[in-house]
């Protein structure tokens, strides 16, 4: 009989509500006989502000043995901007080498958007999550006097580089329309996008049945609320990443649907599944927050897992439930009710 | 009598077509008492398939003797990327010491926007010219080889920083809302992002009856295309400013109508007006580009000299010309009569 044994981390503000939604729908689809193991940590601000601690390697050292890692949401305003985010949320993509940051992009019917005359948006994203200007290189001279100096160091490696522009033509390759579009600013940018454009076009070679084109990122931006319906597949930075994804998930429903998976392809160490969204303390424990990105997240978690079938029923189940939502109102646990009973239908 | 000593660098594509508009909209505006002198330079791919040359010392020196300089657009596929943007755009900015990055968004009435319910949209970008990632800092090590490394440094001081946060503090001061957003990524980019949001709050200090608020830049995303009207001013960085504004353009009306001025406040150097847009070769030579950016562009050239009526009558101009064209097809040369007979009505 099959096993599935997850680390949960609910984290701050919303996490805690939207992880229990997860984890309910998770139950609800799984087939009898896969065994479900989890086992609660307390990562996030509480911890922090108990013990000092956000990682410790011992708990790095328990979370290598789970399958994989869900995760609601770090980060609280009691604790100093960054504190949280470099010392546990970067700290584990980077130790686990999530270099595959996937975060699919998709517009339901139903759900609103921003843009006018409700284009059709499906794409996903595959941002690079191990490089660039997130390693944390850099420094500063002459703290706090009128002559301070910061720097930040982008560190792109033809290694981490050709690894995630590969995964990337590999899921273009996968998908009907077979288009692989490259972010960045390699006419500013010139080392970096020297590395990122040549890696692109040798891979290109070899999956010659897919469409590729280079943009920038300023104009990305422009294309993403003018024609989002021209991106199927896109490969970008760390940064670049990060920032495109908010946009792409502002445009297709917001962030209470936008889900993502921080992705070791190898296996070596468990991948994490997370909503886009923060842990919005404004909201928190009230049963406001939308627990349909994290529930997205879970069934990409179970796609990676290999359970493809329960990862689509969750997919299915979220889109006809927003298809029907309407105007109505409901609280966080009767939206997870309504998917836990969709899946289990 | 007063004089006005522009540089006009007509450049590749469009934007030849759009600086012959914004010259005629500008000796429309004029009082009869300035005396306008221009001298055209052939900046741009031809020159560049020619000579080799982007911008010689020579060239240098002379833009130097000018009030201002008028740009349309630089660019064309013949030459490798990056080469005129970094080998003229980039490096005048930097020499010229173009720190101030001043970009205004405002959708007009009666202007086409992507995003649904015709929000109301008005608000500067002061992106910071000369620092950053766009120094050209960095390198590649081992390059064309699996073991290839690129780097990007993000060069950020206190004095460049201070100086270009200053200046957006006094325009929103200068503004009735008198509202100031920090756009940054402080969480993650620690060292320059507590250079900026140090400096940010100890000149805000100086400022009690302007607003501010701290944003990420991916947030900043998400707003500008969900509650865009709550911006009034942004301060950022050249990389985000970069990315922000071709946004920003997007959402107020396209790259069609977006305006800008490399300006170096002190006037030791002359600031430079150019559209957001680039050459656009695809319809360069068609008389389809419209030459309102660039007409809007001159109005900031104008405002920076002092001539704050005339700028004042050209936005006016544009507006109301916005207003009445509904899906009218004009050329681009139509555009530029239609605004001129308005200024000088
Ligand atoms: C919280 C922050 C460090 C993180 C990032 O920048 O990657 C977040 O914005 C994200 O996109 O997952
Ligand atoms: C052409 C390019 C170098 C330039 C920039 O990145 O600054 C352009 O995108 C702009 O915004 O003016």
């Amino acid at each position: 009989s099959r096993s599935l044994n997850l680390a949960v981390i609910p984290g701050d503000g919303i996490g805690q509500e939207v992880v229990a939604q997860g984890l309910k729908v998770l139950s609800a689809v799984l087939p009898q006989d896969v065994k479900l193991e989890t086992k609660e940590y307390d990562f996030g601000a509480k911890r922090y502000h108990a013990t000092g601690e956000t990682l410790t390697d011992a708990d790095v050292d328990a979370l290598k043995k789970h399958d994989a890692i869900l995760l609601g949401a770090i980060g609280d305003p009691s604790v100093p901007s960054g504190v949280l985010e470099r010392g546990f949320l970067l700290k584990l993509r980077f130790l686990f080498d999530h270099h595959v940051n996937l975060r699919p992009s998709k517009l339901l019917p139903g759900v609103a958007t921003p843009l006018a005359g409700q284009p059709e948006i499906d794409f996903i994203v595959v941002r690079e999550g191990t490089e660039g200007p997130y390693t944390g290189n850099g420094g500063t001279i002459r703290k706090g006097t009128p002559h301070e100096v910061a720097t930040e160091v982008s560190v792109n490696t033809a290694f981490g580089v050709e690894r995630v522009v590969r995964d990337a033509f590999a899921r273009a390759q996968a998908r009907p329309r077979k288009k692989l579009a490259l972010i960045h600013k390699n006419n500013v940018l010139a080392f970096a996008g020297h590395l990122w454009t040549n890696i692109f076009n040798k891979v290109a070679e070899e999956f010659p049945d897919v469409t590729t084109e280079y943009m920038h990122v300023d104009a990305a931006t422009i294309y993403l609320v003018t024609q989002p319906e021209r991106f199927d597949v896109i490969v970008t930075d760390n940064l670049f990443g990060d920032i495109i994804t908010d946009l792409a998930a502002a445009v297709s429903g917001g962030i209470g649907v936008a889900a993502s998976g921080n992705i070791n392809p190898s296996g070596e160490f468990p991948s994490m599944f997370e909503p886009v969204h923060g842990s919005a303390p404004d909201i928190a424990g009230q049963g406001k927050a939308d627990p349909s990105a994290t529930i997205l997240s879970v069934a990409l978690l179970l796609r990676h897992l290999g359970f493809e079938t329960q990862a689509a029923r969750i997919e299915d189940a979220v889109s006809a439930d927003l298809a029907e939502r309407g105007t109505t109102t409901r609280t966080t646990d009767e939206i997870g009710d309504a998917l836990a009973a969709r899946v289990s239908g």
